[in-house]
């Protein structure tokens, strides 16, 4: 007996989105074709068609779910899972090509032509979550805005993880994390608590959903 | 009579560099034609082959030639100079089509494949002697590095670029700079000199060679 329809269609969209997710992380936007797509994901063109009408939307689709496969809390746990939670992400970009191909096509929209902002407020709504329970756990500077300072720290990420997949292909984006905190902190918390939150790649280990 | 051989020569990589900016301003890499370049600069491709031998060739040379029509200060000032710089960048945005584009071509290698650092390097460099004259003035905090937190400004300022370029065709860029310095200028400069700078996007105009 086969799956019932809905369920398959579940499985054929997300066989997918993961194979658009590779093909755009190994030949970008423009280099990547449907027939790539399709032949990666096992999937007849009509049945991709009925999920989605073109490669721009696989597109977005891939921006969009670009976090479906991370373990993101769901717990906030404040300033010091905010850090812990950059540093899983670093170590995702090795492993989960969703993540990584959703976070490129993010960025490279120019190319694309997407302006889509979906997955930028998605991440600020994330670290928001993080900063509120900061604030309730009066981690916080008084004049610390939670969404401003959220966005500046999804910005501030951003530009480390570009640079760094230039110089480096991301070898030294563990440090690079580390020295954006140690510039991050001294801002938004008080000087009392600063050496009391460890910056430090290895506990990316420690986030789990 | 006509100009020397070595000057026309100039003037038209000049034309180039300028026509190849602006296709790729408009259609991005992938959507850029030398054809459309050669068009737009009106040289013949037997003297684009002189200068440049690919698209890819053209695209290095906007990365790297993004600041030629900049005033970039000769003469470091310390902090208050390097945020008027920033200030005087997302100016540059709306006219300088060299400069966008060349920004635009560094942030988005992946299409391209380029993995070219060089004009990241430059800006990292720029900042850090505006940071060495903070430092002589005496304007940093002991524990600041100039060089680390000039590569930390250049990533900042490169992910809430690409952000408000995303979110709203970087109408939001003059108030992100400004949220970016609020939030960098406590962890690098001493309390008590903190309100002595200005971070107004209206300081752009002071910014001269």
């Amino acid at each position: 007996m086969g799956r019932p329809k809905q369920e398959r269609a579940v499985h054929t969209r997300e066989l997918l989105v993961d194979a658009a997710a590779g093909v755009f992380d190994e030949n970008g936007f423009a280099g990547a074709s449907i027939n790539k797509i399709l032949s990666r994901a096992g999937v007849t063109a009509g049945a991709m068609y009925f999920h989605f009408r073109s490669k721009a939307d696989l597109a977005r689709a891939v921006i969009h779910e670009q976090s479906s496969r991370l373990a993101i809390p769901e717990k906030p746990g404040g300033i010091q899972q905010l850090i812990d939670l950059t540093m899983y992400l670093t170590g995702q970009f090795t492993c989960n090509v969703r993540f990584r191909a959703g976070v490129r096509l993010a960025v490279e929209q120019g190319e694309s032509g997407l302006h889509d902002y979906t997955a930028y407020r998605w991440w600020i709504k994330t670290f928001e979550r993080e900063l509120v329970a900061a604030r309730e756990r009066d981690e916080l500077l008084p004049g610390v805005q939670e969404s401003s300072f959220a966005r500046f720290v999804v910005a501030s990420y951003t530009g480390t993880q570009v640079m760094s997949d230039i110089a480096t292909a991301r070898a030294d984006l563990p440090e690079q994390v580390v020295a954006m905190w140690r510039y991050l902190l001294p801002s938004v918390v008080p000087p009392v608590s600063l050496t009391s939150y460890v910056i430090d790649p290895a506990r990316k280990d420690l986030i789990t959903v």
